[in-house]
């Protein structure tokens, strides 16, 4: 079977006439996402500290990061725009293989848009065929890959980038087998590396390194033929199970990015159902945190698994706390970046409510269910049944719950006028002549650059 | 155990000193074998496609692509070196694992001293630690890794560019500790793309990739402690098998480029014993092809199974057989790049020789030894029995053997001044006061350079 070979043809093949509408709202929804995460990390230290030790090395600075002045060639700003989109772990999710399919592929793309003039449609069809390569590359090599202990957002994203690259370069067939080859000769990136800045680098660096994949293929750098099923490639080696229908069939009938779904909160996907519950009884009761005597939770086993941290001390750590996620929840409304700062852990409000939330294990909870109940000092007690949580591919967010998450990264960054005409660029994203706008949308104006551009202020 | 941070210990705290003069040796053989390589391929198609692909995103030009007129960044330059190093698989050897060591390590090296001056001394140390690391972690886990179907060069090569690069830029312990988790989650390169371009690519990019990760760590970048050893670290996700006291045990005692290996022909290292046995017997009864009635080799197994092509059609294909390089090792005395020419492989003379040459297997010889009988047309018969092949750690390569493998890399490059000027640079690399000198020196003068600055000869 030509798994590699039948992909290429495809990804050079197909129009975007046959894509149908929905998926192309569904394409803009991941894209007005991934920019806003982007956006909203554009100045944590992950991406300071990797400007510090890359910026002097670019070449021709022709690509924007996203949120700020800076420009870096293609290559550069493709890794820090992977790298700020997934800074925040809060970018989308393609719930079959947990990749967060976005990052990789809307990097490599939107740093060549700046390059090459491409039209919107051109781009968000480009978009919409790299996530296509690179999740059904991971549903081929899903779960065996993954458990290996490979980071498959950077080992699948890697394919995807080279294949949107590839295509808005205009590769023949041969150089898009040789530009998928390259990429997967260069898929890399383990799971130790979780809780580092090296996370959020993977998918910046499958991007930086699947766009050099098609760069190199244009210019008729060979690869093996086989590059994903070769006895010795991709598939073989960094699998212990494959199924290559899971590439080769239906192309062009289903869609992966259909399945793509969008946090809501800032944290650890098993915690969102509590984190619902508690926002909707907060919101249907107008609740406050000291009229609450306690917060009960029925779970699935995986939330204590992975968020029971009782007392967390950090930000971070909060993100590991169904205690505090449900505390903010109620206190805030939220459990957006800002939730869990520091500041917020360390609150004396948060603290005392946090304590009085309880969870309890059930087994026969979905992961995305949960059963809330807030008894009152009162006396009377709330009681909230959550089947769906927001967010899974059950009950999405909306298009406007998106917006709202998009501007809650802009606070510092962006101002609302700004916001807006970002948000109104991403959502037209398909009907663009110039992708790129976006890209130059994202720049703040000179006035609330403040540190990255200190001696423009002084004039 | 703490692998991950014993070896950055030692890294970054062994003296020059401690470094007994024979290894020092060993080091500049490696190093002049390199650059003669990377010289030799530096015309190479190979090359040339990676430079029409990269060369206009490169930022500043400060590192020399070795032989040529072309400069890039540092970056770039070590993925160009790395590759045409690599390009004639001519390279040195590290036999326990296959390693080709010096092209990721020198690559990086050399690029990142034509930015930052380092003295010669600084220069080999820091060649002989990122050697010593990448040898010693392919040692972990070869050969299960190796088995997998990862190209250990690739893989382990990056491992070596981090950990040189990460010394002369003065890491402190913890952040070499992050240089090699950067190094480890860049770990990639498959052996599926053996016999393409993406093979000779794979040092190359295990130096570019290296190197941008002690510039990383160097700003603070952050990775997991135990970017080596950990559960989902390197060794555990891409080997099946390990074995870490090969890492840790008898730092600075051992030397794993005490174990390096040059090849004297062009070819794949199991047909060198028929090839040595050949010209030995040539030059001692100056032998000419057309006396010759047939030559007949016992052989090791592996022999025919790797290189038993018989009519080989192209320069790429003579390589894959022992044939043609038994007639050409009789008809020229030599097996270099040169007599593995399309040209060679279909001239009618060897084409006769070649139909004369009988390989039989022997299960009792080593890889190492041959026997070959050549039967004279006269009637008589001649024998030669070659127990270690010349190249082998058995009857290493003089250092005359390798300053004429260097100039017959030059040929149409560099002019017989400039080799022997290039030649003195690099054995006297430990005594430099600027080890960028062996960059610069590797530019042909103008005049020389015909195909690379058309314009220049108009004037």
């Amino acid at each position: 079977m030509e798994v590699t070979r039948t992909l290429a043809k495809f990804l050079v093949n197909h129009r975007y006439a046959d894509v149908p509408a929905k998926v192309r709202h569904e394409a803009a929804r991941s894209f007005l996402n991934w920019v806003g995460c982007a956006v909203g990390a554009s100045r944590h230290e992950t991406v300071e500290n990797a400007l510090a030790a890359l910026s002097e090395f670019s070449g021709p600075r022709e690509a924007t990061v996203l949120g700020r002045g800076d420009k870096l060639d293609i290559m550069l700003a493709a890794l820090m725009n992977g790298t700020t989109s997934h800074t925040f772990d809060f970018d989308d999710t393609h719930l079959k293989t947990v990749i967060h399919p976005s990052g990789p592929v809307a990097s490599a793309l939107l740093a060549l848009s700046e390059r090459k003039r491409l039209n919107g449609k051109d781009f968000l069809h480009a978009f919409i065929l790299g996530v296509e390569a690179e999740c059904r590359i991971g549903n081929a090599v899903y779960p065996s890959h993954y458990d290996v202990g490979w980071h498959i957002t950077a080992t699948a994203g890697v394919f995807g980038a080279a294949a949107a690259a590839g295509r808005v370069l205009g590769l023949s067939e041969q150089q898009m087998v040789w530009a998928l080859g390259i990429a997967a000769t260069q898929s890399s990136g383990v799971r130790e590396m979780f809780g580092t800045m090296c996370k959020p680098f993977h998918p910046g660096n499958a991007a930086r390194n699947g766009l050099m994949a098609a760069l190199l293929a244009s210019k008729n750098f060979t690869s093996a033929e086989q590059g994903i099923e070769g006895r010795r490639g991709f598939a073989n080696v960094l699998a212990t199970a494959r199924n290559y229908g899971e590439i080769t069939e239906k192309l062009g009938e289903t869609w992966e990015i259909s399945l793509n779904t969008y946090k809501p909160f800032a944290c650890g996907i098993v915690e969102h159902p509590a984190i619902d519950g508690c926002i909707q009884l907060r919101n249907e009761h107008k609740l406050k945190g000291d009229e609450i005597e306690a917060i009960t939770l029925r779970s699935h086993p995986l939330v204590l698994e992975l968020t029971g941290k009782k007392t967390p001390q950090t930000g971070l750590e909060g993100k590991f706390s169904v205690y505090h996620s449900s505390a903010v929840a109620v206190i805030y409304g939220a459990a957006g970046e800002e939730e869990y700062s520091d500041a917020v852990v360390r609150d004396r409000k948060v603290i005392a409510l946090r304590d009085k939330v309880t969870a309890t294990v059930d087994k026969a909870m979905h992961e995305d269910q949960v059963h809330v109940t807030i008894k009152l000092n009162s006396g009377k007690t709330l009681e909230k049944y959550v089947e769906h949580c927001v967010g899974s591919l059950g009950r999405p967010m909306s298009d406007a719950d998106l917006e709202a998450k998009f501007r809650a990264f802009c606070p510092g960054i962006l101002s609302k006028g700004e916001a807006d005409k970002l948000i109104r660029l991403c959502w037209d994203i398909g009907k663009l002549d110039d992708a790129a706008k976006v890209a130059r949308a994202s720049v703040p104006a000179p006035k609330a650059k403040g540190k990255t551009k200190p001696k423009a202020r002084k004039k």
